[in-house]
C-alpha cells in the first residue's frame, strides 16, 4: 500500500489519521501513517504548544501534522462574553428545557467555567498556526476549505504543505487556485462538516477536477483495507480517516472521560448518524442521540450560524458529557462507525487496514479477463 | 473484468443495467452486460408481453432480465378510480396551483387519458411476473426489497433467480432468508428508491452480512470503470447501473419525447438531485427541478403514502413532460448524473467502463509495496 503521497510526506502508508487526541495521532504516525492532531479544542495556544512538545518527544521522529478550523468567510469575532450577547433567548431556553427533559443535571459551579470552543475564530486558529509552525509539522489541514492565502503562504515559507477539505469539485479547484497542496474530498458519509455528495461520486469528480495539480485524499466511510482500495481505485492518493480512531485505547488515554462515547460508537450501526447544523452552525454529521433527536423535533429552533451555535451548545455538551450516558453523547462521527465493534489499539487498526488492502487487491486480480 | 457472477448469469462483464427502455436493455445485453427491463411503466401486462417479444427478437440470444416493483407490505389495492378517492383535496389543489405557477399548460382532452403508474400494485406486478416467465428471462429483480415468497418460488420453479434491493444490511439478510438469490446494495447516492447509507459504507456491510449466501451487486454512484473497480474492491460481485443509461441514443429510440430529460441530465451536476417522497410516497432520489423545489417549500403538503402519491402526481408528470422544458423534468436519477456530459450509444459507455476498469487495476498494481 504505497502511493506518491508516501514519498511526499515521508510516511510508509498513505493513511492520514485525523484525531483530537495526541496519543492517537502519535500512534498513527508511529504505525506508519500520518497522525494529524485537531487543534480546535485548544482555546489557549500555549496549551497546544505543550501538547506539540509532547508529540515531538513521542513520535520517534515520525512525521505528523495539525488540523485547524478556519472558515473561509471570517465569522463574527470577539470574546466569548461579546458573542454570548448575540445568542437569542429562545435558543437558550430551548437548550435548558431540552436538558431538563433529558434529565441532564446542572454542573457544580467550578466545572461550569469550562469554555465553549473558540478554535474556529480566525484569531484563535491563527494562533494555532503560529504555534504549530514552531514544531516540525509536515502538514497543516484546514477542516473548512481554504485557509486565507496569507496563512497558506506562511505555511509554505516554513516548507509545510497545506490540505483543505472539499465537498464539491468546484471548491476543490478553488482551494488549489488558492495554493492548497492537498485536497481532502469529504464525502456525505463522513463525520463532521460534510456536504451531500457521496464519496463514490465525489472522489473521481474531484480527482478529475484538480488533475495533477494536487493529490486527493479520500475522506468519508473508510475503516477497512477494502475501503482504502476502493478510494485508491477511484483515484485518491491516500485515505483520510477520522471517526474510526475514536474507538481506540489511545483516545481514552487522552480523554479518560470518553468511555460513554466509545460505548455509543461500539453500539451504533451505520444508520445511527445524522447530518445537522446543531454542532457548529454548518452541516456536520454527528452520532444520533436523544440530543440530536430533540433538535430534529418540529418545535426546535433553527440552529444559529457559526460560531454562535457552538457557543450556545458547548455548556450543554459539558453537561451531557458528565452524565456518562451513551444515549447523551455529543460527538461528530461518520457512517463508518457501524463497523466499530470494540475499542482497540491504533496499531491493530493500522495492521488490519494494510492486510485488508492486500486482500482486496488479490481479489481484484482474479477479475482480470 | 470478470467475476463468478458472469458464469452464473451467462454474461461477459458483471454489469447489470436497469432501464425502462427495451432498446437500452437489449443494447446492454448485446454489449456483454445484463440488460434489465423495468416493468413498472406497463399498466397492461399484454403490452409488456409484446415488448418482451421484441427483446427476444433483438438480443441475439444474449441473456436479459426484468425489474418489477413489488412493495414488501401490500399497499392499498384497487382500480385507479377507487384509489383516486383516497387523495385529499389539499394535495390536488397544491398540484394544480404549483403547475399553474410554473406555467405548465393543461393537456388536450385526448392526452389526459394516460393513466398513472399502477405497476406497484401487487396485482399488476404479479401480472408482470406471469408474463415475463413466459420469456427466456435470466433474472427477476424487485426494486423494493423481497417480493412475496410465493413469487420467489414461482421464479425459481422456472429456473430464474431473483434479486432484491437493500439499503441496510438487515434488509439484505431478510431478503436472503426469504430465498432471494442476489442482493442489490442500493447506496444513498443512487437514483430512485434509496436509503441513507452511502455505498462506501453500505456495500461491505451487506457483503459481510450475507457472506457466501448471495452475490451482492453495487448500486449507486457508478458510471465509470473506476467506480466498478471500487465496487468490486468493496466486495461486490458486479455493478448495478441505472441513471447512467438515461442519456443514451437507445433511450431516445424508445422514448422520443425525452430530449428535455436528456438535456437536463447533461446540464446537471452531482449536486442536482434530491432525495424525496414526492415521486412514489417512499424516499427516492430525483433530478432536482422547479417541480421538486416546489414540493420542498415550507407550504407544500407532506407526500402521500405509496401508491397514492404517484397517482396524485402522474397526471402532473404528463403535463410537465409535454412542456419539453429541462427545468420541469420529473425523473428519478442518482448523483452520478454529474458525470454525464453528452448522449451516447450504450456500447460506447460499456467500452469505457471496461477500459476504465483495466486502468484502475493497473493504477492499483503500482501501489503494491
Amino acid at each position: 500500500m504505497r502511493t506518491a503521497l508516501c514519498d511526499r510526506l515521508g510516511i510508509e502508508y498513505p493513511i492520514i489519521g485525523f484525531t483530537p487526541s495526541e496519543h492517537v495521532a502519535a500512534a498513527i504516525s508511529k504505525a506508519g501513517g500520518l497522525g494529524v492532531l485537531g487543534c480546535v479544542r485548544f482555546n489557549d495556544a500555549a496549551e497546544l504548544d505543550g501538547v506539540l512538545d509532547w508529540m515531538d518527544a513521542n513520535t520517534d521522529g515520525k512525521p505528523y501534522g495539525v488540523d485547524i478550523v478556519m472558515p473561509a468567510k471570517i465569522p463574527t469575532e470577539g470574546t466569548q462574553v461579546d458573542l454570548d450577547k448575540l445568542i437569542p433567548e429562545e435558543h437558550k431556553a430551548f437548550v435548558e428545557r431540552t436538558l431538563a427533559e433529558l434529565g441532564v443535571p446542572e454542573l457544580p459551579e467550578e466545572a461550569e467555567q469550562r469554555a465553549g470552543v473558540l478554535g474556529w475564530l480566525h484569531s484563535v486558529a491563527r494562533s494555532h498556526v503560529e504555534v504549530a509552525l514552531k514544531h516540525p509539522i509536515k502538514l497543516i489541514a484546514n477542516a473548512l476549505g481554504s485557509p486565507p492565502v496569507d496563512v497558506i503562504e506562511q505555511a509554505h515559507s516554513h516548507g509545510v504543505p497545506v490540505a483543505a477539505l472539499a465537498g464539491k469539485a468546484e471548491h476543490a479547484v478553488r482551494h488549489v487556485n488558492n495554493g492548497v497542496d492537498f485536497v481532502v474530498a469529504q464525502g456525505y458519509e463522513a463525520g463532521g462538516h460534510t456536504g451531500e455528495i457521496a464519496s463514490m461520486v465525489l472522489l473521481p469528480e474531484i480527482v478529475d477536477a484538480v488533475g495533477d495539480r494536487a493529490p486527493v485524499l479520500a475522506a468519508g466511510g473508510i475503516g477497512s483495507g477494502r475501503q482504502v482500495a476502493a478510494a485508491l481505485a477511484l483515484g485518491a492518493s491516500g485515505a483520510w480517516m477520522g471517526s474510526y480512531w475514536l474507538a481506540t485505547e489511545e483516545y481514552l488515554t487522552t480523554m479518560p472521560g470518553s468511555v460513554a462515547m466509545q460505548t455509543a460508537l461500539v453500539n451504533a450501526t451505520s444508520s445511527d448518524t445524522v447530518r445537522t447544523r446543531i454542532y457548529t452552525g454548518k452541516p456536520a454529521r454527528l452520532l444520533k442521540t436523544k440530543w440530536t433527536e430533540a433538535w430534529a423535533a418540529p418545535e426546535a429552533p433553527q440552529p444559529l450560524p457559526m460560531p454562535l451555535q457552538n457557543l450556545l451548545v458547548s455548556p450543554a455538551h459539558n453537561r451531557l458529557h458528565e452524565t456518562n450516558d451513551p444515549q447523551l453523547v455529543s460527538m461528530p462521527a461518520g457512517q463508518i462507525i457501524g463497523r466499530i465493534d470494540r475499542v482497540r489499539p491504533v496499531a491493530e487498526i493500522m495492521a488490519e487496514l494494510i492486510s485488508g488492502y492486500e486482500e482486496a487487491l488479490t481479489r481484484l486480480d482474479k477479475t482480470r479477463g
